[in-house]
This record gives structure tokens, C-alpha cells and sequence, in this order.
């Protein structure tokens, strides 16, 4: 569909505007939709064929910049155009380009998944800062993982520094956020799914174990490491060997060298 | 050397606190002196044997929560005290307890490290993120790295956040910021060191190459990749295996893979 006119909002304290603001410094709306900024994770998202893109909010020069943009955008979605210095207000990057979109991510479901071969899960257990998060979630996509969970306490994989350090990973990449320790422990049995626990103080190290099958891998906070009722319930418990007298690698190169050493030896077949 | 009583400070106009806020600010003093604040960074540069501290900056309340460290500082070493609200001003991250130093570090050669055997060298090639890459310096450290070079354009491993990102490691591991691309390439040649240049799209892929002997693994941005006159000079350019239709992974991520991936095949043995 080509879209002659875009609708037109002047008024900083109209509703819509006030929907973008709000979301785009939380991450989410009420509805639980996503809110990017930026010509990058904005056309990530489009090009994604599980996102619903609900609405896009422009500038003059945005408009101009990504005409081709509204052409894909799907029927139903609202355009909106606002002036610059309102955008200004909205956006929380430095570099927005004019461009905002809130979009939709599919609703996954733990049982659908945990019925595949070969899965891999990534679970984020307590990890506080969404840079890193994102990152892993990022490292998830690109190794083949097949999710990427996190439990409570966990930052959201949503926020908007997290959904950045995905680099656009987030529409890709089925992601269950803020589910049950107990629960999901109780169900990756009952899938007959091993829970690989990493531990840097692990004298067990990852290269030496079989990665291959269905796992789940579970990535701790790198102050508190893993919690204990994940710990306890683990097939294995690895390590990566550093160097002696090093203390730990960050967390999301952690979680991405296990993420790298299972595609390995699952042969990269992705 | 039992300290019992500290040079007390009010003015903040005083010269040394101008050099702290100066310094704690850019990172670096003007004779490249590292500033660092909170217990954990002054701790590691305190233990770290190549590392010389100069000074520590401390409020009353600092002083009576890391009186053992006082202990530990060399004789010639200048011990200050400061009041709260002086010491506010100074500090530049948001929980430093009323501890900062001024440390230098050792300088390093480029002859004496490419005289080893086994070199393992990581060369950061215009990296701009300073989180990203005192993670890859931290990266390198546990995985048995001999140095992280960057070459001209990187962002500063010496800036604030690079420091906190390696989370010490910069302490450890010797660092060889903004060498010239030519003279690097001219002597690692001289030296028989491999250079392994980081391409995404690479079809040759790192766990299929020998990353065993002398080497340096050259890292690019993640926008650009390398500069030419590497990528050029290259022995082999490796990509890591991702899945299709994922972009790449994080610059630091990928970094810390190749470091990894070449520590699996020497065996850990740091």
C-alpha cells in the first residue's frame, strides 16, 4: 500500500504522542508492543515475519529519508507524522533519523518450543545490565540457539538498551521473559531437556563435555553466579578455563563462548 | 608502611584534586597515569605487581573502610583525604566509597613481547565502544592473551569505561595503544607472527584453521570490519559461523570467540 498522506499530530500532549513517549523510555507499551527508534532496528523489525508492526511515527525529513519504509508498512498500521522538535522530545536516542515504530512480537510458548529436536535454550538467570543482555540475546540468534528465557530478576530483554545491544536479534529470536525458576526447571525435565549450568569455579570444563542434544544453558550474574535451586538441578555443571589468577570473562562473552562451543560441536548446522 | 595520619585536603581548588577530577574524568593524567575510583579497581591495581600506585584519594569514611589498604601502598606513594562533598565532585561513577588512585602502568615493548614464543596477540582495529572493548581486553586476559594492541582510530583502553569494562584486567595484561598500522604489520611480519584478520563474511571459517604458533587475531569494527591495508596483509581472514540470515555478533563478542577458539586449540595452557 501506498500511503499519499501521512496522518499529521502537532500537539505534544495528544494521546498517540504521548503512547511513543512513554514507550519509547520504557521499551513497551501497556499492550506489552515494542517501541524502537532509529532507521536500523526500525527496518529490522519490518523485515522480521513474525513482528506486526502497529504504528510509525515520522518526521518531515524521516518521511522523505525512508519513503520506501511506508510501502511495506502493513494496512493497518498508523503512520503518523510530527514535527521535528515534538520527535525531538520523544525519541530517546541521539541519532533517531526521525523514524519510531511500535511493533508487535509473536506470543511464544514454552511447551510449543520445548517440543523440538535439538533445542537449545539460553537462560538468563539474574543478569542486571540490559547492554549485556542484549548482547546475549544477539549471540543467541546468531548461534542457532533456539531461545533465549530469562527468570526473575532478570532485566528486561524488552528495555530499550537491551533491544539495541540486540542489534534487531530481538525480532528473530523467540524470547520468554521473567518465567518461573521452579516451573521451568519442573517442564525442562519433563522435556527430558538438560540443564547445563555455567560456573566459572567449575572444575568441569565445557570443551570436555558433550554439548550435542537437547539443552537448556544457564548464564548467572557474574557477582552472584547462578541461583541455587538451578545449580542443584543441573546436569552438568562447566566452567571455561581462563587463564590461572584471571577472575571470570564478562557475563555475555560467558554465555556466548558456551553458546559458540555447542554450535561447534553440534557441527554449525544451524 | 603504617600510615597514621593522612594529608588532609579542604580547597577544591587545591592542585592535586585538580588533577584527580581531571584525571578521573578523561581516565588518564597528563605523565599517563591511570585514575581509577571505587575498592574494587584500586584493589586489583594495588595487587597487580607491574602496577606502581602514586596516590589514593580517600574520604574520612573510605579511609575507615579500607584502612588495609593503606597498609599496602609503597612508601613514596601520597595519601590524601578529602571531605564528602569534595570528594562528590571528583568522582565520576555513582558508588566509589571514598576511594580513588592514581596508578601507572608498565611500559611496554613491541620487540620484547614478539621475541616470545607463542605469541597470542590481539589487535583491536578501530573499535569505538569503550565497553566493548575493555570486555575484549578482559577477554583476553582469561584466555591467555600476550597483549591487546589497538591501532590508531580505537577508542582509548585507558578511557574510564574500558577500565571498568575489563574489570581490572587492564592491570594484567599489557596493553599497546595506537600503534601504527604499517610498523605493526612490517614487524609482525619480521617476526614471523601469523596475522589472522576477522571477517564476517569470510567462507574460511576459525575452528577449521590451525590457530596454534605465533599469532595476532586482528578485530575490526562491527560496521566497517577491518582497514584494508589489514585485511591485505593478512595470512588468513576467518569467519566465525553464524547462522543464516543473522547479521554478525558483537565486536567484543567476536573477539572473545577467536581468543577462545585459539585457547581450546593450545590447549588452556596459559
Amino acid at each position: 500500500m501506498v500511503r499519499a498522506s501521512l496522518r499529521q499530530i502537532v500537539s505534544p500532549t495528544n494521546s498517540l504522542v504521548k503512547v511513543y513517549r512513554r514507550a519509547l523510555a520504557k521499551g513497551t507499551t501497556r499492550e506489552g508492543w515494542l517501541a524502537v527508534e532509529g532507521p536500523f532496528l526500525v527496518k529490522e523489525a519490518l523485515a522480521a515475519p513474525a513482528v506486526r508492526t502497529h504504528g510509525v511515527l515520522m518526521t518531515e525529513g524521516g518521511r522523505a529519508k525512508f519513503a520506501g519504509l511506508l510501502e511495506r508498512l502493513p494496512a493497518e498500521a498508523e503512520a503518523v507524522q510530527i514535527p521535528d522538535r515534538l520527535f525531538e522530545q520523544v525519541a530517546q536516542t541521539q541519532n533517531p533519523q526521525g523514524l519510531a515504530a511500535l511493533v508487535e512480537l509473536p506470543n511464544y510458548n514454552l511447551d510449543t518450543l520445548l517440543a523440538s529436536h535439538n533445542l537449545l535454550l539460553l537462560v538468563a538467570c539474574g543478569l542486571q545490565d540490559p547492554g549485556n543482555l542484549g548482547t546475549l540475546l544477539r549471540s543467541a540468534a546468531a548461534f542457532g540457539a533456539s531461545a533465549l528465557c530469562t527468570l526473575p530478576e532478570t532485566v528486561s530483554p524488552f528495555s530499550p538498551k537491551a533491544v539495541r545491544s540486540s542489534a534487531g536479534a530481538v525480532f528473530h529470536l523467540p524470547v520468554l521473559h521473567d518465567l518461573p525458576v521452579r516451573d521451568l526447571v519442573h517442564r525442562l525435565r519433563a522435556a527430558r531437556v538438560r540443564i547445563i549450568a555455567a560456573d566459572r569455579h567449575s572444575p568441569s570444563t565445557l570443551h570436555e563435555a558433550d554439548l550435542r542434544g537437547s539443552l537448556a544453558i544457564m548464564v548467572g550474574r557474574e557477582a552472584s553466579g547462578l541461583p541455587p535451586e538451578i545449580a542443584r538441578e543441573a546436569s552438568l555443571v562447566l566452567g571455561i578455563p581462563i587463564r590461572p589468577g584471571m577472575d571470570s570473562v564478562n557475563a555475555a562473552t560467558a554465555g556466548s563462548v558456551f553458546l559458540y562451543e555447542a554450535a561447534r560441536q553440534r557441527g554449525f548446522k544451524y
